[in-house]
């Protein structure tokens, strides 16, 4: 450990270090329980178990008695490297060079976590444990994959421990170029599902004794693909749906199948609910096929509803930091994919700031320590006006 | 063997007693060897290899001397029987039941086989072997399989021992109803291919990254499908298309796939060539795709150009002989699937005439006794006819 380096960046280069591919724990939470826990935070470190998935570990943190009770939410697993021979520097080393730190995990989300510890630490050293509030970590192993023993499971045991939290912060990187550049505010929902049209098998050469269920499915996916669900508004972006598969599987040139299935997915905003999109889609099918198909749809269960944080307390405090620190005005958005935002919005108020995106997921991930450095101040100052806020308020 | 049934029937039991599923030779060769050959005809046995597909043997018998040179084209191997606890009758059994004769190839074609061997024989016994021309069994095991060791093989050897043939009857089962129904005088050429168009992948709630390949590919087979080719004619019915499969493999309904494939078979008549129909396909693909897909057309090697035969002498005798022994004018057609006459039109003219084909490649396949030994006065008659006008004309 090289004294020259913030602790923040200290901490995300441990972190990095720590080979923690979904579902392996991988030493990052045993690190954090270490951090945190010396710093007097109560750690508990909770597995979760479920059918036909891995058993993740989570680990919650909790300091401070009263309200406001602020929580910041993260993980700690990471995607695959891939091949490492592809990285320039490897990906578990936490190489620094020239003022970047690389390492899987770099901005999503170890570098976010590190930098919410660094703060939260400085901030309980200035004021003490009894600051006038609770500061927690909601932090799981189970992000990056099937998601079922992570966040979800440690929101709901967390309340039954009698936890109730006003505010969150989910620690993703947020921002498309600089850090700065947007706070996200809330998320479009998620719906899939999947159309079978049936028709009756034959040979390519008595198409009159068959029933080719192929145009029809295409009719029906053509009049879902070409429908404008919305316009948007002002803090959403159009809802879109795509087509994310078309299949057959027949090997036979010369033989008319009996089935076509596809698959498609919508990423939907604050128009529609659930219930209202599913009803809107089921018409336009039932449109489009009119009498001659034998069709059905079916959406999937993993369904989420778009939501929209409206806790201007929450949102202006770190827009403020966000202003002093970068200089920059953040945007506020809904765009992108889901996060586990989505599981917390049904507990607190959440949005999500973190650090610049462009490398997640990729080959020599890296995060500049100056986004670390300036991503540990805005949630510093966020610490301290939240606070106060809420005293002085 | 029972001496109350006519040869016809006890030669198509016979031969449906060897289980000839192709590849397999099964013994029925070797019986048309024994059956022909004590009859004072040329025995040729050829077996034919090729890589990638099993070796199967072929048979070819000849007698006579001189001109016309009629042949008569067929095949002793069958389509697998399938679960045989299906069949009431066991499928190489060759049971009678009724005035039905019961197995695996019964009219495809076995039983087209035993009716011309019989009527050949019997041709023979009243004129003896210096008739006034000659009369050839074309017999494969490769009709029901690749098709490549067979018929396609065995004419170009047959061309190479300085055979010439006149006059072509291929004994599939043409009859969609009863015997007499209808004369196959021609067939529809067959044209497959392969559509893929191209995108990028990308992440579902990321649209404006990528590039989705589905509905791009669902606009070309559309408008594939719904262009009408021509009217048909008098002899054939309108081209027609059917997009066989249409596949992405994409299992995943968070990412929007890069490549989209559909398959299509064109079933087209003498309106068009296959250098004309491929122009029309890329013209119809080339319009809907205008300049924003990436896309491309393969078509396959095994394509077939449509035919129609037009030697009088030969429709004539075979349609005045089905409408003498059935008292049914048949009709002159031209739809249904491709056969091995496909490839006999290279040589000589040829027509297709046999037994009734309701029961083909079913559980249960059989045929009325009445049927074979009807099939087998037509086969007898029009020798008489054929040879006849020959001499005559």
């Amino acid at each position: 450990m090289s004294a020259q380096h913030s602790p923040a960046v200290q901490f995300a280069r441990n972190l990095i270090r720590c080979p923690s591919v979904t579902p392996a724990e991988g030493g990052a939470l045993d690190y954090l329980e270490k951090l945190l826990g010396g710093a007097g935070l109560k750690i508990d470190r909770v597995t979760f178990t479920d059918s036909d998935t891995p058993n993740v570990e989570n680990l919650f943190a909790s300091i401070g008695s009263g309200s406001p009770h602020f929580v910041f939410a993260g993980h700690t697993d990471v995607v695959p490297p891939g091949d490492e021979a592809d990285w320039s520097h490897a990906p578990f080393a936490g190489d620094i060079v020239g003022g970047t730190l690389f390492g899987r995990g770099a901005v999503d989300m170890k570098g976010g976590v590190a930098c919410f510890a660094a703060a939260a630490l400085d901030f309980l050293e200035a004021n003490g444990p009894e600051f006038g509030g609770k500061i927690s970590f909601l932090i799981t192993g189970d992000e990056e994959g099937p998601a079922v023993n992570g966040t979800v499971k440690l929101l709901q045991w967390a309340e039954e421990q009698g936890h109730r939290f006003d505010a969150c912060i989910v620690g993703e990187p947020t921002n498309p170029n600089e850090l700065g550049d947007a706070i996200k505010v809330g998320r479009r929902g998620s719906l899939s599902g999947t159309v079978v049209v049936t028709g009756v098998q034959g040979h390519a050469a008595y198409p009159e004794n068959a029933n080719n269920p192929i145009p029809g499915l295409m009719r029906l996916m053509s009049a879902l693909d070409e429908v404008a669900f919305d316009g948007g508004n002002d803090r959403f972006q159009p809802s879109n749906l795509e087509i994310v598969t078309f299949d057959v599987g027949n090997p036979a040139f010369n033989v008319i199948p009996a089935k076509a299935e596809a698959r498609f997915n919508i990423r939907f905003n604050d128009t529609w609910s659930l219930d209202t999109l599913k009803a809107k889609i089921e018409g336009i099918l039932s449109d489009a096929a009119s009498d001659d198909l034998e069709w059905s749809v079916v959406f999937r269960r993993d369904a989420s509803e778009s939501f929209l944080t409206r806790d201007e307390t929450l949102i202006k405090a770190l827009s403020n930091s966000v202003e002093a620190i970068t200089g920059r005005t953040p945007a506020l958005t809904t765009g992108g994919g889901t996060s586990d935002a989505r599981f917390v919005k049904n507990y607190c108020p959440v949005v999500e700031f973190g650090l610049v995106g462009q490398t997640m997921h990729k080959v020599d991930e890296c995060v500049a320590l100056a986004d670390v450095d300036g991503l540990t101040a805005i949630y510093r100052k966020f610490l301290d006006d939240y606070f106060q806020e809420a005293k002085g308020g």
